[in-house]
């Protein structure tokens, strides 16, 4: 009879506090002295310092591949130490934790959002400090969701949270207007136009690429479809538009920056 | 009834090995090979190369957050292949594992420190080289310290280790003059003056902060104690006057550098 | 009596995929939705964009020092989306996962290799990409082969794969003459020249080491064998002929790139 597999608690971490100072060590050393079982994986501790939006992308597109139940410490916290509130959220099967800053209902989006106030001070670390929250909050409550604490006892449910949305392109039926929202380690550029969006808005119709002064003329399925140095407009690996070179890096040779607008246009 | 829970031997690493090549997988995978359950939280690979002083103050500064007993590997070591001697350190409940260069003495900084040098060849690697000691002793020496072998097994009790001591802020009454001895990834400017030492000289006079061409009035409690873009002075999450900027990058907008130094002036 | 100590399966990760974008933990998400008791290491995600040659002598480097059976995640990947063959390789007692792009071959050198294609769609992913193989096929396949699923499960053994080999110095007696094929964090010029190759050519003579416009007398033991800011070569921890400066950086110092050619002398 195989032995029964006994499943460690699992927090992820996504921070803009880098890799190089003892910051995100402290973090995972509160969580320890909470729960030594608890299992870490760093999703990103490369967030453009303060960038929320950053943050609340590169955490929407990692948190939903994870096992039901894992908790997401979220701390990009510019505001730390002000009253904008501490909080957790449950999002589908997956619990969050940070500040209120954006950046849950980002990872949101059209999903509906459990939201706790963490206002049950005896659940969070001894140590108290108006400048790092993660380690005197946010990480202590992380450990204690992790280890099978209801969202009830840490925090009392709340109506609201601090409400960003993603820009929705507009549609003007001969075409569709996105931008860039991130570009990636390998320069790719990526957009917030899905698939679904182009496949609804294209009835059946051709698609010509337009990002700033490229023109591309279809959209593939795979780089390799393209010459290389060329580029090409594709649906990426979590179906949105993305403009990349084959074995090259869109960014710099393309010129386009986080913001440049991009434009799909359709013909009969 | 709760199965019990088994807790996994923890070891941290801190090296300036940098992760893009293979050496600090090396290190985990030898200790892996020793005991397979260690459990690894990296503090920083990116200590800049050879620079002892900065190993010792993210070490320093991590360590002792960590559950009692967790192995601190501290392999920064420009005098590998040497006669300085190999070293196991006892440091309040944590353990250290690296050269005699100097950094466990920064780290041991007022505590008291039980030596060990690693005599007992026994518990190094099988592989031996006069290059990359971290792997050849000091990972295996972690991996053993990890699973429970006493200190007193893998090496014989010394009196003394190379030592080096943080330099001390000068009190001249009316002002107390330190340095900057780090800077963060966010541009905050740390340096050697503890909330302690401005608490004990002050004498409730009012304070004002010197670095370089900015003249800073008052200390504050929270970044957003002043507006965005303006600098402020604050006690860190680790009890130490540091400067900021709100929303901003203290290092590029004031043009300070580590050794910078820094005066706090009383005035009645 | 010692509680049985229960081994995680352990899956290393080498890409070139970074740690700013959420990449890296959908590939570890996905593994654990697989088996949640899986322990990771990475090798490194600072691959240089679709370097395969850096993937391989990172990897090959660092594979054979973890225990029998582990599983090493290999992807970079410029070719994904093509029909490049998935595989799964055994090369002594490792196995790797990957594409078929030649880094499994420059992985085994030397050794024999025991090569599967990929062609049991049972075992990977549920969602699928021409863009993200990693994600959709690999990953999955790691995370079974790492829970025990037999090799000839998941595929079918072939006979070939791509095959690149490591270029090999040549010899002409009085010389050998090979080249810079790694450059590591610290600026160390690492040679295709090996500490055996080295043994049986120079049958008992004298070496000078010539790199660039530098030229190096002898072969040390340690870096403290010359004096600071002076170069030397030395047999590096694999057994390779590096050159490097004591306590500096030997690219910066002597100007020195991947490729250049370097020539040992044998003199009587």
């Amino acid at each position: 009879m195989p032995e029964k597999q006994q499943i460690s608690p699992l927090v992820t971490l996504t921070t803009d506090l880098g890799t190089s100072d003892h910051y995100v060590a402290v973090l995972k050393a509160v969580m320890l002295g909470i729960n030594p079982a608890i299992q870490f994986v760093d999703i990103s501790h490369h967030i453009p310092p303060q960038d929320i939006m950053a943050c609340a992308w590169v955490v929407k597109n990692a948190a939903f591949y994870f096992p039901k139940g894992t908790v997401h410490l979220v701390a990009v916290d510019p505001t730390t130490g002000t009253n904008r509130k501490p909080l957790a959220v449950k999002i589908k099967d997956q619990l969050f934790v940070g500040p209120d800053n954006g950046a849950f209902s980002l990872i949101a989006d059209q999903n509906e959002a459990e939201i706790f106030e963490l206002s049950k001070e005896e659940f969070w670390g001894k140590i108290s400090s108006n400048t790092f929250h993660a380690r005197d909050i946010f990480a202590p409550i992380a450990a204690h969701l992790a280890s099978g604490v209801a969202l009830d006892w840490i925090g009392k449910k709340v109506e609201s949270m601090m409400n960003y949305r993603w820009a929705i392109p507009t549609d003007d039926h001969d075409s569709l207007n996105g931008w860039v929202v991130h570009i990636d380690r390998f320069g790719n550029l990526i957009t917030n136009i899905s698939k679904s969006l182009v496949g609804s808005a294209s009835s059946g119709r051709t698609s010509k690429v337009y990002a700033g002064n490229t023109i591309i003329t279809g959209i593939s399925s795979a780089y390799a479809n393209v010459p290389e140095s060329e580029a090409l407009a594709y649906f990426n690996s979590s179906d949105m538009l993305e403009i990349a070179i084959n074995k090259g890096n869109a960014q710099q040779m393309l010129g386009v920056e986080k913001g440049t607008s991009v434009t799909v246009l359709f013909k009969d």
